[in-house]
């Protein structure tokens, strides 16, 4: 028996008992070879002393259960971790913030609770993966689509709480903005549910999210002041088609019209999918590869180019320096009209842009064309972005994971540009790059309406000295980028209290702000302690 | 002077000298006739025992005589009110909650921080109204809209807090969701960022709302956790044109039908403005007016018809019982093209449902087409919503104000038929009937994506027999309505407990754990105590 940090063995013992009068003793683990199943696989102190161990596991099948369960770690000081599928790699999985924790795993409550084919919302328990969903709505004959971030395997709910992302329309990828109503657990058991499903027997629960007084649901994500047992969430029906299509620009002062192109596209819904800026010159993306020209020329070369060589070639080559894939759903006839309006605007403020025809596809797609596509930007999950780390040519060792480094930029041609002369020079000082793109610069992600992304992911190879010179890296941009205000979106737990203190503004006014929520709502800090740089009292002083 | 209630008139004295010293004496106001200006003049308590009158109104200029004053306000435990420019008629407007607190007036706060024309965004003060920023958008050859609700005198950050909304893309007339970033002066005088706001220099502040960590934003809308001084907007840019057509349905049972094609088409984004559900038979809208035929009819008769009635004159007749008016905005091939897979959706869902062709307008319009144009729609700022209340044929008497009742339903619909006996019993047994539409049947309003409000103002009359008898009306309908999961969205003050109170889910959960945040935030209760339930720790007290 493994005993979590500022509890007693015998209230360890005493608590477990419970935990197993609760859910049934089959669901305690406590065992070394259960409990280790709870490791983070991606750590980077992966068997190292600082790697984040779980003391045990609770895994309750129902609210009730939830409610019981919290109430024996508040009362026994018991810090728990609640996890949904736990499959948040690259960001911690499921290994808790605060090493010694119980994790309370919530994935045996997977029930679809409500599904409505009219209004286009689900209502889930936390253990329900986009896998689970996807298959549910296919065998019921659904026409409502799932929008899926790139692994399928995880939480709905928990993917949402850590302000995950998807490939669909902006309202629905953005998957916390795209939930409607919370069921939460307290520290203290007491349950709650926000907007109107505060309101007793409500049908529109998951048709308006704000009910009435405060909308408190934004502060159970990211953090760790509840249990959440139930979400809805708006689903994207079946549109008549999908258009996916290229715009090409030569030159590399092109890329700040180009941005403000998309973004104008973007921001009046012309372009309603989720656009790709990608550099066929620098690099290239799942939609537009890079040139060939310049592989084969880098493959002759031997080596990689500098920026400026680079250059070079593509001017001499005609290489475009940019594309943006722009992507619409909506009917055929429309969709076509607005990638034309696309390719005038970008042709007004870009001169020199090129076009490529645009690929369409007709929902519901044929099972061969399942094949052919990005699933993700048709709601299918799927495991393939696995492949991605693996071995291959470009990466023969393959890896045993990665870590994420993923700062907001600002939606300029110039923070792009700006912001990848800063992370390139830090990254190259600690001889590391993207292990998934492997590209030195960087194009954004626009997994959110409006933002810029800029995603790394850096290899973890179960060496400890190269993971903490990584993790030294890592914790250098987080600082370096904050001096130019570039801060971090999401984060795994070991560098949650760096990227806490980033976001500084008056004396990390903010982070005050939310140790307080923490002290109201959970006054002895058993739920997931340090997570996104919030700790409980007791462990803040014994920090301090 | 009115000293405040706790207060000792020795203290309310010591904190005006000190308001005095923080804004200069001029913008202190004590004197009967200028506090006076703060009262609601749709007032259902006007010259009242009840009528919730201000103390003394402080009106600062700068963030930092915020944080002074709310310093004074809490050292003296003086009951605070902040308005941004107080025009929340119908819901309240500028009189607090609870009765002798202190108006925090930050009207002199409205200053245009940042305008992006490329990333279509703005930061505002709180004094800033809606006509200011279109003027200043218009005078600077901007193309980005904005998204207006009906009266264009309120302010962009009020109206966003107390969750009100507008006519453009669901996006941007989600008046909350729409912003992104806030500043706020917590009770002990705490400057606060929220989102990207906290990283210090973080140019992307109005890009990305969330920042890491919990989001909180959300906590300052309808509540008293803090005083908002700063909010960034996301502007819709003009499009290429924008489409507003209608599609009209025979039969009753048309509705349900009817509904779920708009849901679909909402929901895919294909019509992408603001719906409007209309009764042609029962009632009109300011896209569909009522029937001629109805309205000749009625007209000879000389008398309301009932349902059946007017059912079996529509069944003989062919009048429509429903309409809805599709609204699109994009280029002008796309927003046609929507329009026709529109009118096959209904066609194919609704047999016999008839269509108009549709008014199509170019962006941007000209000088004499804004005087044709729903102007709203069109992101023009006006007070014509005024006259509806005003002296006319249907109304002889005119009104002194309405006081609105919004419950929200289900988005099918069998809800609309069904709230509709539910509230029309009601406010028949009442005398009551919606003053500005003065129509027994209410179709809904479709201001946020996905919910449906039905909204009665009932008209003030400054007759104390006559409106006390509204309000045990309005007060009827929220806790029978609350009997079938009807519950409001936005509320005057005077029912804000009531209101509250039908939010009941297991003992009112989510009410008390308001009341834990409130008294962690804002220990001693100095802000807008009572609004929307929510009491600090000393008034809960006197009042339990």
């Amino acid at each position: 028996m493994r005993v979590s940090p500022g509890v007693s063995p015998a209230d360890m013992q005493a608590a477990l008992a419970e935990f197993q009068k609760i859910v049934g003793a089959e669901w305690v683990f406590t065992d070394e070879e259960d409990v280790d199943l709870y490791r983070d696989s991606y750590s980077i102190f992966w068997d190292q002393p600082e790697e984040r161990i779980v003391a045990a596991a609770v895994c309750p099948d129902s609210v009730d259960q939830v409610q019981a369960a919290v109430k024996v770690a508040n009362r026994y000081g018991i810090p728990i971790y609640p996890v949904s599928t736990g499959k948040n790699l690259g960001y911690g999985g499921s290994a808790p913030a605060y090493a010694g924790s119980v994790v309370l795993d919530l994935k045996r409550m997977n029930r679809i609770l409500r599904v409505d084919e009219d209004r286009g919302f689900v209502l889930v328990e936390p253990g329900v993966s986009y896998f689970d969903l996807y298959q549910h709505l296919r065998e019921t004959g659904s026409r409502l689509m799932v929008d899926v971030p790139d692994p399928g395997w995880g939480s709905l709910v928990g993917n949402s709480l850590d302000h995950g992302a998807g490939y669909l329309q902006p309202t629905y990828r953005n998957h916390f903005e795209s939930h409607c109503g919370m069921e939460v657990v307290l520290a203290d058991g007491t349950l709650l549910r926000t907007g109107m499903g505060a309101m007793p027997g409500a049908d529109s629960w998951q048709d308006f999210k704000f009910g009435v007084g405060p909308w408190i649901d934004g502060i159970f994500s990211q953090s760790n002041f509840g249990v959440v047992t139930k979400m809805g969430f708006w689903l994207m029906p079946e549109p008549e088609a999908h258009l996916e299509a290229n715009a090409f620009a030569y030159r590399f002062e092109d890329l700040s019209p180009m941005v403000n192109a998309l973004n104008y596209l973007e921001n009046t819904g012309v372009a309603n999918g989720m656009s790709f800026v990608t550099s066929p010159l620098y690099g290239g993306s799942s939609f537009v590869p890079r040139d060939q020209r310049v592989v084969d020329h880098l493959a002759g070369a031997g080596h990689d180019l500098s920026q400026e060589e680079l250059n070079a070639f593509a001017d001499a080559n005609k290489v475009p320096y940019w594309s943006m894939t722009l992507k619409f759903y909506g009917p055929e006839d429309a969709v076509r009209a607005n990638w034309n309006f696309c390719k005038k605007e970008f042709a007004k403020r870009v001169p020199g842009t090129t076009f490529d025809e645009g690929k369409l596809w007709r929902f519901p797609l044929t099972p061969e064309q399942h094949d052919e596509v990005h699933k993700p930007s048709f709601g299918i999950p799927s495991l393939e972005m696995f492949s991605r780390g693996a071995r291959s040519p470009n990466n023969p060792e393959g890896d045993w994971g990665h870590i994420w480094f993923a700062p907001i930029i600002p939606r300029t041609g110039e923070a792009i540009i700006e912001a990848n002369k800063v992370i390139s020079e830090i990254t190259a000082r600690f001889d590391r790059i993207d292990s998934l793109r492997r590209v030195k610069f960087s194009t954004p992600t626009t997994y959110w309406a409006r933002s810029f992304i800029l995603l790394f992911g850096f290899s973890i190879k179960r060496d400890p000295e190269y993971d903490r010179k990584t993790l030294e890296c890592l914790r250098t941009l987080i600082a370096e980028c904050a001096k130019h205000g570039w801060g971090e979106y999401r984060a795994s737990p070991v560098v949650h209290d760096n990227v806490a203190a980033a976001y500084s503004f008056n004396n990390n006014a903010l982070t005050r702000f939310h140790e307080r929520l923490k002290d109201a709502v959970d006054p002895n800090g058993i739920i997931s302690a340090g997570r996104y740089g919030i700790w409980p009292k007791h462990l803040r002083e014994k920090k301090g």
